[in-house]
C-alpha cells in the first residue's frame, strides 16, 4: 500500500499544527511540510497559518497544481484525507469582501465595455486587492510601466486616402501559424488570482477568435490542461523561464513539443524577478498590520508574489544555452526580452526564429525603454546590416498596447505581431471568458476601422511611411513648476450660467 | 386615389405597435416600417419605441427630412393621419430636463461671450446630453481632437512693427468667391440636435456677415431649404459623402450645381465613420440602463449616431472616382481630408481645385496629425516640386481653431482659408442665430486687432517668416511622474494674510 | 470774469443729471459733458452714473489729471463748485469691500515678503477686483503672459567656481546713466488703481535705491508731478504712445526733454491696445449684472480699461516717424516692442540708441514670443552683421522677470538691462512705497548672492558661456493625456503613519 | 583658580537676563555673551530669549559643541553652574508637539520602508517643522532641487541580456578606499536637528555596511567624536568650508589628516550660503508672528539657519588656494561643486584627485544644472582632451539620487561613485541608525537586482552604451495651458459599477 492509499482523518491532521510538526491538506491529500517550511519561497508564515488545515483555496491561485508534488519528497505525501472528517474552514467574509461581492453583482453589462480600458476599470473594482496588486504592479516607481503606453503616443499616423477600402484583411502569419489579427496573447503568471478558471479563459477565447495564446511557465493552470483545452488545430506557444536544473527544462520543453506547441519563447530579461512594491506593500496590509514590529527589528520581509514563485529561475542563462536549446527541440526558438539593437543583431546571427522586444511589462528594470521605442532602433540597425526584412526572423513587441492604433503603429514600424497581456487578464477578471471574447471583438472592430482610415487593405500595406516616429526617443521632463508663480496666476473664467436661486 | 390621399385615424395606427406590424407617424404621414426594422441603420429598438405612435420629434434632428421617403418603398406610405385623432405623446419632463431648461433661462447675455470658448461653455450647460455627446465626441481617447487645438500652440508669431496699420483688410477670395474673412463655416452633421433651426442658423448668419457656408450631406435641414435661405449672391459650398449608389450621387451633385453651389468638397477621410465612444456611451445612459444584460450576452450594441446615419457611404471611393466627378460637374472639386504630402501632390497632379488638410475634427483616425501640422509638411513638399504657390490649387485646413491667432498662423503657413465647425454649432446651440453672429463679430474684432499687431495690412502680408513653426512636429509625452517623490515634495508657500478671527 | 471764476452750487449742478443735460464735478470744478457723452472712450454709461454729482473718486485712477481739460472745450468748463453746497456721495461699503479692508489690516509684516512673488500674493488679496483685473490681465488666453515667465526656465546656468568673490559689483550704465542694478522700472498705466499715490511710489523708491523709472504716457499722476518728485540727479525715462496729433506729441516730447528726461522709449508694438478679457469680464461683474440683456440684443460692450484710455494712439506710426522724432528731440530714442531680428537690424541701421525686446507683458499679440527668446535670436543676428556688441546701441528686455536669476540670464544673453513692471505695481498696491523699496532690496540681495554663485565680479563677467539657452526656442505641448488610462492607473503609496485612534 | 573652576548659582545667572548684561548656560557652563549679542550670526533675539537661563537644548542641534568656546574670549567663560541651583526650564509641550510625538509612536515598522522615498515620507511626519524646513529647503523656487531628481528620468537604459548573472559584484574603490557600493554618504549640516545622535548615526551605519562617510564642516557632532565612532579601518572623508582665517583651516586640515581622514573635499560652490526661503519662512512661524510689525518698519530679518551658521566662509577662495592646500596636506584633494567642463578641465590640470559635480543639492544657485547633466558634458570634454578615463582623477556626482537605477546611470555615464545626502538624514530622522541601515540594505538589494537586469557583472561592465542620455540637456516647459479650452473639454468616462443602493 503506497502512502497515497492511506486515509487520514481531519482530527489527526489537526494535531500537526506547529512549526515542529506541520501537516497541510491540498486537493484532498495530506502532506508533511515540516522540513519544507524554511525552503518555501513564499516564507513559512503563510504555511503555518494553515498548519493542520486545508490550504487548497490559498494554494490554488499561486501554484501550478503539481508544485507541491514536484517539490516534496514522496515520503512526505502522507495519504488521502477522509473528506467527511475535515471541518471546513469557515472563511469569514469581511465587510470589504462583502462590498466587493456587491460590486461584482453590479457590474455593467458587457456591452458597455467599449474599449480595453473599460475592462481594467471594472477589474480594479471587482478583483481582490491582492490579485489587483499582483497584476497591476511594476518595477520601482512604475515609470517604465506607464512609459510603455505613453511611448505609443509619440508616434502619429500619416494616413493615405482614396484607396478602395471595401475589403480589409488584417489576418497575420506568426511563426507560420495563422492568426486572425496581428496580435497574440502573451504569457502572464498566476492566472487564477483573477478568476477561478485562470488561463483557461484565454485558451478558450483564443480558440474561438482564432488567436494564438502563449502559455506561461508560471501558469496557475497545469500546462497539459491548457493544451487539452485548445480546439483542434488551434496553435499555442510556450513561454519558458529556464530552471537551474536543465533536466527539468529539457523534459518540459520536449513534452511541450510533443503536445504540439508551435513556438518556444525563452524569457531572457529576468535573471531575477523584479521587486514590485505595490505587490510587496499589499502584503503588509494583508498580514503584517496585526503584529506591530518595533523600529529596528530584524528585517523579515515578504518580497511579494513575484519573488515567491520564481526562485528556480537560473540567473546564469546565456547565449551558450540558446545553442543547447537548439539541440533539444525543433520548435522555433524566440528570445523574449531583447532591448537593444546589439542583442537583436546577435539573436539574428544566432539563428533564432525571432525576438520579442519587451521590458516585461515594466515589471523588471525600471527605465528600460519601451518595446516600441526599441523596435524603431532595432529595425534601423537590422536594415543597415541587411538583416531586415528577413522571412526567417520575426520581430514582436509587447507592453502598453491598449488600442488597435497601437498595434498598427508597431506593424508599420516593422513588427510582425504584438503581444497583449494585462488587458486580457483584466477582461476575464471582470467578466470571465466572455470578457476576453469581447475584448477580442473590440480589437477586431478597431482594427477594421483603422485599417480603412489608414488606407491599408492588408498588413503588407501598413508601411513605415504611414507613421511619423521621429519623437520616439524624446524622454522629456518638464522643468519643475514654479509653484509661487503658479499660485499667483488667476486663470480665466468662461461666461457662465447665472446662479439659479431656489424658489421658496 | 394614391395612398397619400388616404386618411388614417390614430386609433388604427395605434394597433400596429409590434415587431410583427409596426406603423409610425412622421410629419403627419403614416408609414409601415415592419419590413424596414432590421435595415434601420440605428437599430430596430428605437423605432419600436414609437410603434403605433408619432415619431416626428425623435426623427427630426437625426434624419434629413426626406430620409424616410427615400428609403421606404411608396407602397409603404400608407396615407395621412387625421391630426385630431392622435393622442399627443405627452413627453414626461424629467428633473434633469427641468434643470436644463432653467439653465437655458439663465444664460448670460450674449454680450458676455467674449471669445469662442464661451459659446462652448454655455452650450455644454444648456444642450441635451445626447446633442452634446454627438457634437463634442471624437475618436477613441479623443487625443487627436485635443491635439488639433494644441498643435496651434506650438507655432509662435514673429510680428513686425512700425508699419502703417491705420487700415487693415482681411477679406479673402476662396475658390473665386469673396469672403469677409479667411474663414468658412465647415460642414457638420445633425444640426438640429443643438437647435430646432439647425443649419439654417449658419446660412443666415453667413449671409449677414459675408461668409461662405459649406452645406453638409448629413444636414438635418433639407439641402434646398438651406439654399433657399441664402441671400442673393451669397456663395455656398457642398460637402459630399459619396453614396455607394453613384446614380444618387450624380443627381445630387448636378442638382447642387443647378442650385448655384460654388464648390464641391468631397470627403476622402471617411471610408467608414468613426467609433466615438462618448456618443456610444451616452446611448447606454439613455436607453440601456433599465435592462440589465447578463455578462456574456450576445453583443447588440448601439454604435452611436455617427454610425447610424452613415451606412450609405462608399468605402470603395478612390482616385478613379475623382476623374468621374469631373465628368458630371463643372463645380470646382476639392478633396477634404488629405493628410500627407504624398496625397497632396497626387491631388495637385489630379487637377482638382484644392484640398482640405483635416483629420475630420479628430473624429476618425486617432493619432492622425492635425491639419496645421500637415500644412507645414504639404507646403514644403509642394514648394520643392514648384506646385506652390499655385493660383489653381488652394489649400485649406480645419480642426481646433478657436482664435483669430489660429487663423493667422494657418494663413502664414500657406493656407487660403480655415474651416471652423464645432464653435459655430455651440454658438447656435447656446443662442441661436445671434450666437453665430456674435461669434463672427468676435472673430472679426480679433482678426482686425491681430493683423495690426502682426504688422500685416492684408492677408498677402501674412507671410511664412511671421511664424516660427519649428516645434510643430514635436509629439512629446512627459516621462511619467515619480509620484512618491512628488508626494514627498512640499511646495513653497507665499506670504499670506494672517488668519482673520471673527469677532464675537 | 472767466467761467473758472464762477461759483456754482451743488443744487444747481444736481439738476443736470440726464443725458439731455449732464454736468459733473471733478476736482472742485464743474463741467458740462452733455455733448461729450458719446465721445467718451469709456462709454457714456459710466459718466451718466455721476450726472449731477462729484465724479472725482471714479475719475482719478483712470485719467491723467488734465484729461478732462484737454478734451473738453473751455466753454464747457462752467466754473468752481461751492464746496459746502455739495452733498458728499456716501459710498456704500459692500460686504466684499469690508472683507477687503479687513485683509488690508491683516497683511503680514513687510519682512515676511521674501521674494517678488509674495507681493503679488498679497496684492491679489488686498487690491480691488477692478484694479487686480486691469493689472493682471493679458491678451486672449494669457498664454503669452505666462510664457514670458516660463521662457526663463528654459535657460540654465553654467556657473564658474574658485574665483575671488569677496566683492561683487552689479551696477550698470543705461543710456549713459548710472543704475545700481541692471534693472529699470518700466512703464505701466493707471498707477492709481493700486494705490492713491500711483506712480509716485515708484519715483520715490527709485530715487532711494538708485534705479531709473520709465514714466508712462498713461500715468495716473501728472508727468510734471513725477518729474518733480525725483531727487536731484535722479535720471528718468519717458515711455511714449504716439498721438495721432503730432503737435501734441511734439510739445509733450520737447517738454519732457526740457524737464531733463534722459531717454525716449517709443512704444512700437501697440497700434491698437489689446483686448484683455479678464479686464473686460470684470466690467460685467461690476456693472452689467443688474440689467439682464436678452440674447440677441445689439452688442454694446465695454471693452475694458485698456481700450477706454487709448483711442488717441496712432495706428499709422511707422519708420518715417522715427526719422521725424530725431528732428524734434536730442534725447536718445529707443524703440520699445521689437520682436524679430529683422526689425532689430532695421532699428540699428536707423540709428536709434536702443531697442526693448518685449511683447508688452503679454498684453498685446497672443503668441508673440517672449523678450528673452527674441533676445537670443536678435543678438545672434546682430553678431553675424557685426552690429553687436555696439556701444551706441543697447538692448533691453522686459516681461516675466521675477528673480535676479532671470535678470542675469538676460545679461548673459546680451541685454544691457531688464525692465520690470507688474511686480513693482503689486509691491506698492500691497504696501505702498515701502513695498517697492523692499522689492528692490530683495533684488539687490538676490543679485549679490547670484553674482557670487555664478562666479562674476561685475556684469562684464556675466558672459554668454554662463548660460545654456539651447532649449529656448522649444515650444512644446504634451500629447493630450489618455484620461482613461490615467484614471485606471493606481499611484503608489508611501509608507505611512498608522491611523491614530482617538482615546475615549 | 581659573574661571572654569568657579561655581555659579542659578539665581546669580538669572539676574543677567537683559541686553545690558546677558549670561547664558550651555552644557553646565556659564558664559557672558553681552558683547557678543550683535555678532551672533543667528541674531541677538534668539539669545536674549535664553538670557539668564540654560540654552543647551536650543544650542545643541545648531552648533558644533565647541562653537561657543571658539568664538568667545576666555575671559567671558565665567565658570560652572551649580546644577542643583538651576530651575529646569519647563518646556511647554504644544498641541502640535503632542501630535508629533503621537506620530512618532505610530511609525510603521521599519520593514514597511521599501525604498528611499518612504523614509522621507515618515520623516516629514515625525520631524519638527524647523528641522524639516532646514533639511528639505533649497534655493529660490526650489526648481533646481527638483530638477536634480528629474534629470535622471531623462536617461534610459539599454540593458544587455543572456549574460551569466549568477554573481554580481558592485563594490567600488573610491580614492583608493574600498566601498561595498559605488555610493558614499555625502556631507550635510546640522545633523542633530533630525535626531539627537546626529551624524553619529551615519558613521555607525557606514561602518556596519562598508560605506564611506564624508564628515561635514558644519556637523552638529564634534569632528573627533565622529572619527572616534568609526570602526578600525573604516575610511572617512572630510568636507571643508574654507574659513577666512587660513590658520584655522590649516590646523583643522592637518588635524584631520592626523586622525586618518582619507580625502579632503573642498566645497567650491558656496562663496556665500544660499537664501532658502522655506527655512527663512519657517522662522516667522516660529518666532515672528506674535510681534506684528508695521509695514515699512526697518528690515530686521532672520535669514534662516544656513546663513546663521556660515558667516565664516571665505568668498575669496580661488585656484591659488588649491595650490596652497597641496602644501599643507598629503590627503587627496577633491573639488566639490564643479559645474562646467571648463572648470573640470582646470581641475584636472591643477592636479587634484577628483571633482564632485554638484549644485549643492539645489541649495545654492537656482537654475544651476544637475550633477548628472554636467557629468555628460564633462566626460565628453575630458575625453576630447584625453583626460578621461584617468586613474588619478575621479569624478563623483551628487544630488537627486533616490534609486539604484540613478546610481547606475551615473556610473554608466562615467562617475566613480555617487554621493547621497538627504535620504540618509531622513532615514535617521525617522528611525535613527536602524533607518540608515535599512536604507543601505535597500540600495544593496536594488543594486544587485539592477546589475543583473542590466547585464553587468561588475561596475566595469556598466558602460556608456548602456544608457541613452540624449535627452539630458532638454530643459523644456510646456506651452502654458489654454484653461478655457481645458475647462470646456469633458473627459471620457470609463464603464463603471452601477450605483449600489443601500438596503433599508
Amino acid at each position: 500500500m503506497t502512502s497515497d492509499e492511506k486515509i487520514l482523518s481531519g482530527d489527526e491532521v489537526a494535531k500537526h499544527n506547529t512549526r515542529e510538526s506541520c501537516w497541510i491538506i491540498v486537493h484532498g491529500k495530506v502532506y508533511d511540510v515540516t522540513d519544507f517550511l524554511d525552503d518555501h519561497p513564499g516564507g513559512s508564515r503563510i504555511i503555518l497559518k494553515y498548519a493542520g488545515k486545508d490550504a487548497t483555496e490559498e494554494y490554488d491561485p499561486i501554484h501550478p497544481p503539481d508544485a507541491i508534488t514536484r517539490n516534496l519528497h514522496p515520503s512526505k505525501h502522507l495519504g488521502k484525507i477522509d473528506p467527511h472528517s475535515v471541518k471546513k474552514v469557515v472563511k469569514e467574509i469581511t465587510a470589504e469582501e462583502k462590498e466587493r461581492q456587491l460590486r461584482v453583482e453590479n457590474r455593467p453589462p458587457l456591452t458597455e465595455c467599449l474599449n480595453l480600458h473599460d475592462f481594467e476599470a471594472i477589474a480594479r473594482s471587482v478583483m481582490s486587492e491582492k490579485a489587483w496588486a499582483y497584476y497591476s504592479s511594476a518595477a520601482d516607481d512604475e515609470i517604465t510601466h506607464r512609459e510603455n503606453h505613453a511611448a505609443y503616443h509619440r508616434i502619429w499616423f500619416r494616413p493615405r486616402v482614396l484607396r478602395n477600402m471595401t475589403n480589409v484583411d488584417f489576418s497575420a502569419t506568426i511563426l507560420g501559424q495563422k492568426s486572425t489579427m496581428p496580435i497574440y496573447i502573451t504569457a502572464t503568471a498566476l492566472g487564477k488570482l483573477g478568476h477561478p478558471d485562470g488561463e483557461l479563459n484565454l485558451t478558450r477565447a483564443a480558440g474561438k477568435y482564432g488567436l494564438i495564446q502563449m502559455i506561461p511557465t508560471l501558469a496557475s493552470c497545469a500546462f497539459d490542461d491548457l493544451v487539452d483545452a485548445a480546439q483542434p488545430g488551434q496553435p499555442q506557444f510556450l513561454q519558458l523561464y529556464v530552471n537551474k536544473n536543465r533536466e527539468i527544462v529539457k523534459s518540459f520543453v520536449q513534452h511541450a513539443e510533443e503536445r504540439g506547441i508551435k513556438g518556444l519563447f525563452i524569457t531572457v530579461d529576468a535573471p531575477q524577478l523584479g521587486r514590485r512594491e505595490k505587490d510587496m506593500r499589499q502584503n503588509f496590509e494583508d498580514i503584517g498590520s496585526a503584529v506591530q514590529q518595533k523600529a529596528g527589528d530584524e528585517v523579515v520581509r515578504d518580497q511579494g508574489a513575484a519573488r515567491a514563485i520564481s526562485t528556480f529561475i537560473d540567473p546564469g542563462l546565456d547565449w551558450k544555452d540558446i545553442t543547447w536549446f537548439k539541440t533539444i527541440t525543433k520548435m522555433p526558438i524566440i528570445l523574449k526580452g531583447i532591448q537593444t539593437w546589439e542583442d537583436a543583431v546577435m539573436a539574428a546571427e544566432a539563428g533564432v526564429a525571432g525576438i520579442v522586444l519587451s521590458n516585461h511589462g515594466g515589471r523588471q528594470l525600471e527605465f528600460a525603454r519601451s518595446g516600441i521605442e526599441v523596435l524603431v532602433e532595432v529595425v534601423g540597425a537590422l536594415k543597415e546590416r541587411n538583416l531586415f526584412p528577413n522571412p526567417n526572423f520575426e520581430i514582436y513587441v509587447d507592453g502598453g498596447v491598449r488600442r488597435a492604433t497601437d498595434v498598427l503603429k508597431a506593424i508599420a514600424s516593422g513588427a510582425t505581431a504584438v503581444g497583449i497581456g494585462r488587458p486580457f487578464l483584466y477582461a476575464y477578471s471582470a467578466y470571465g471568458q466572455p470578457g476576453v471574447e469581447r475584448a477580442l471583438q473590440i480589437l477586431r472592430d478597431e482594427l477594421e476601422m483603422n485599417m480603412r482610415l489608414l488606407g491599408a487593405q492588408t498588413l503588407k500595406d501598413v508601411v513605415p511611411s504611414m507613421v511619423d516616429a521621429r519623437s520616439i526617443t524624446a524622454h522629456t521632463t518638464a522643468v519643475p513648476e514654479d509653484r509661487l508663480y503658479g499660485s499667483n496666476y488667476e486663470g480665466l473664467q468662461s461666461a457662465h450660467i447665472k446662479e439659479i436661486k431656489s424658489k421658496l
